[in-house]
């Protein structure tokens, strides 16, 4: 062994292969000499550009690479943007997955979906410690927008490195389960190597108000209702509905559930005695008719807009079971992902012209963030007082504020590292470095194909979305004279009306006829297809772009008879 | 004459056919007997769902309907949301325009470049009454986010009808140009017939802060800023312009523009006088470098995050001129737009990679909004104390709050008009009622193509987009056995990778032979083509939809040899 590789193997690498400068995809590698473990495997939901794409997730090529280093993967908590990833994980390297009872619980859901036999899923407490290779990774309790979530502590050869997850500080919870804030001030006088910590918040000044406020919310809204009252959330935020329980529980309200997803946590959240609720209050969707609309308070699916949740379909008439009315108070407890202002805006407008009454959170006191803001951020720092500081969850707006908080709480600029995916950041004892980059990036899930989807398809969508396609057919063959003669036929979608484009269309048929006469006369009388395709493409394209100022996808067929 | 059509003559008619439930192509019908005015006619952009779409114009097919009408364009103000659709109407119906001197300077370079021979454009000076049919229209002057901007009363046969266009209220405006609150009181104490009324703000609670509040937060940057200075607004701000060039002025930097836009505007404002910069502080961009980084300000476009705007190529290399570097200072100088969100931040994100500062609306007072906030509306409501009111230019949800800020104010509920586009809104000195539509909606301009793209093509390209197309060219013949044989080749784009995808190729092929075979041999023989096409687009997209759960879109090509 050479002495520069002996020397590495005495380094911690920390590799994030998601989660940095974008809001999803957690994913973060711990490698140690032969030993790897993973915090987090997430999925992220496709932006408009992303054509056609269902959700999209890490590039594991690394871990494949090394699969027989991998010893476990451990999970903060069950949102989408830190379990998604792992059936496609487990399916190729099956490892133990270590997490809470409400995260175990949610990735079971998915791994039975995926089919993954045997799957190694482990229920850890938090406040215990386990072992995986040379790591011993401890489970800390923290604040989040859904229950039972946990930071890391996760001790290496070379020091303790803190990863927080996705937390924020709430010292009066629903549930009273406490952030540990003790902990965390313990392992940082006895000296933290790094922290990794939750950036999405890192531009919101302040403190977050705590959950249990939003209570108070709830229930002076619930008083006032003389109709149904609808309450959109995330069903994941288990406090929020238990919350919004109470609330009907003291007007003696019924609440119904509404959306798969919803109705799905609900059971899991009772089965794991995280959620209180009489059987009794709960009533099922075909029988709230037979109680009085200020009876009934509807929990569902749909604060994003999201096109087949529960409150769009209620609000587009598309529900078979409830359509909204004018005396009905819409909720939207939920603050829009960005990209998703103008689904949820959608929706709101068609609350409002339903005569339906609408409260949300920009103007109202109905969300709270599940995400520390400043002054909670720097009360990680200052509890963990990390030697090396790696923002992570966030977009680069969210990780540079958040490098600059770091630094003005007092680490040192050289060991504050704004990563990219991929990137390889290695620390010792007493040094860190961020090196070369690792293979990183987006996996496209695209229906049933996994990673088929590629950058040149979604160009190639985005031209057919954005300018339509026109397939020409052209069928040639030779006349009395052996003249070479084409017969042509176009077909377009997504381009013009063609029933209104005849002349277009006729001028485009004559086009295309010249270029292929041209095309065989110029080549020596010889019938050169794939010339022939080049040619229409660049020929027809430009009669087109004249024409009409597009560029559709034109596809030549030909045919010789 | 009927007794129903004279009493229908004694009527107003106040249609608005667009900017109702959309912050866009503002356009408002005023019509009595044989006159008809119009106030604005904006263009909306499109949504992202529009694809490929440039922008949408309202639909005038009532004024084509009605032309000999038409007496008279009035502009409240120069936005695109309320002139980029008078082009498409003056192509057809050659009426006068009226508009104070800016807005007929941006109008006049939109009749050049649709080559409009003989526009008949009108500058008017607010405070000045112009008389169009029974009509007569004093222009006020308001404050908004462009200079020149005014609202209307349009005296009628039945009463005055106030419009206040764009508005908000600024007792400190830069240029001192104050909105005439008076002349709004005046025309109250006489009596208002009905307001219409800018709702943009109407979910805002509170008073906008001055745009002359923002001077001291420029003077306050530019003083600390060690290295280049970037301010990126809307170059229509003149006002904010000015700011820019105060602050700049006070601390000895040059100023340099950069966007076509930017360039034009400035040109415009300084002809017309409502812009004080001294040629010697102007700066081109060829010349900046000879210049310290601490003596430039840069005043661009891009405040939206917009592709091809100056500040997106300067964030991302792609500017011939200029490159964003690490000490550069950038100011974005606006709110994102909703739907905007995303290409905003991207640009923030970009700009932080590279290591330069950013300062934003969202963290700093770096910008204001040129609409009323609730309080505004409220005083505007006071002065004009309208019998009927009818809030326009905003999206449901701003509309519906408006009209409750309204009934709050004392408006009667009956008396408030939640409209739709093309809603007729039928007015007599005390009773007011609206009555069924005429035909409203949106036309897409399309490349060069005016109103040929419809919701069908739409459907098509977000199929294409979504899921790709896939074309397959059937050629038929015969064997020696007289047996139909099929030879099928597939080309698909934006559906899945062509090379790697052999199997589902191969598989596609045999399918189509096997579909056109049965097709052939269950029609008696008959080559049907009709037949065949639809039973592969069927057949196929099963197919396909079952192995990829996709449905791209099948154009199916057949040729009988």
């Amino acid at each position: 062994m050479t002495e520069e590789k002996k020397k590495n193997r005495n380094k911690l690498k920390i590799i994030p292969l998601g989660g940095i400068g974008e809001i999803g995809k957690n994913i973060t590698v711990y490698e140690f000499g032969d030993d790897i473990i993973l915090v987090d495997c997430g999925l992220m939901f496709p932006t408009d550009d992303m054509l056609g794409i269902d959700y999209v997730i890490p590039d594991i090529a690394y871990l494949k690479k090394n699969r027989e280093k991998v010893k476990g993967i451990f999970i903060t908590h069950g949102h989408e943007d830190h379990i998604g990833g792992l059936p496609f994980i487990l399916e190729d390297i099956n490892v133990p997955v270590y997490g809470t009872a409400l995260s175990i619980a949610l990735i079971e859901l998915k791994t039975q979906e995926h089919g993954i036999k045997n799957p190694l899923l482990n229920v850890v407490k938090e406040g215990t410690v386990i072992k995986a290779g040379c790591f011993t990774v401890e489970f800390i309790r923290v604040s989040h927008s859904i229950d039972d979530a946990v930071a890391f502590a996760v001790k290496t050869p070379v020091g303790t490195v803190v990863q927080t997850g996705d937390f924020k500080i709430d010292l009066t919870p629903v549930g009273g389960k406490v952030i540990d804030m003790s902990r965390f001030a313990e392992l940082g006088k006895r000296g933290v190597l790094a922290l990794l910590s939750d950036s999405t918040n890192a531009d919101r000044p302040g403190f977050n108000v705590s959950e249990s406020n939003i209570s108070d919310t709830f229930i002076q809204y619930f008083k006032q209702a003389e109709g149904r009252i609808i309450v959109a959330t995330f069903a994941s935020n288990v406090h929020r509905l238990q919350q919004v329980i109470d609330a009907a529980r003291i007007y003696n309200k019924k609440v119904c559930l509404l959306g798969k997803s919803m109705l799905r946590i609900v059971k899991l959240s009772r089965e794991l005695n995280l959620l209180n609720v009489r059987d009794d209050m709960l009533v099922d969707i075909n029988d709230i008719n037979r109680f009085k609309d200020n009876e009934i308070v509807i929990l569902s699916t749909g604060s994003q807009g999201e096109t087949m949740s529960g409150l769009v379909r209620m609000a587009t008439g598309q529900h078979s079971k409830v359509t909204l009315k004018a005396n009905d108070l819409v909720i939207l407890s939920a603050t829009p992902i960005p990209g998703n202002e103008k689904y949820v805006y959608d929706v709101i407008n068609k609350i409002y012209r339903i005569g339906a009454s609408v409260i949300n959170d920009s103007t109202d006191r109905v969300h709270v963030s599940g995400h520390a803001c400043e002054e909670e951020l720097k009360i990680m720092l200052s509890l963990v007082r990390p030697r090396f500081f790696i923002p992570v969850h966030g977009e680069y707006r969210h990780l540079y504020k958040h490098a600059a908080l770091a630094e003005r709480m007092g680490v040192r600029k050289s060991n504050i590292f704004v990563a990219e995916n991929g990137a390889v950041i290695e620390l010792s004892r007493r040094s860190g470095k961020m090196k070369d980059s690792v293979q990183a990036g987006s996996v496209f899930v695209n229906g049933l194909r996994v990673g088929d989807v590629g950058e040149t398809v979604l160009r190639e969508r985005k031209q057919l979305g954005n300018e339509g396609v026109f397939v020409v057919n052209a069928v040639l063959s030779f006349n009395k004279r052996h003249a070479l003669t084409a017969d042509t036929e176009v077909v377009s979608r997504g381009f013009v009306y063609m029933r209104e484009s005849v002349e277009l269309i006729e001028e485009s048929k004559k086009v295309v006829s010249d270029i292929v006469r041209k095309c065989y006369n110029t080549n020596k009388r010889n019938i050169d297809i794939p010339a022939m395709v080049n040619a229409i493409k660049k020929g027809l394209g430009r009669f087109l772009y004249d024409k009409t100022m597009k560029n559709p996808v034109i596809i030549p067929v030909i045919t010789v008879k």
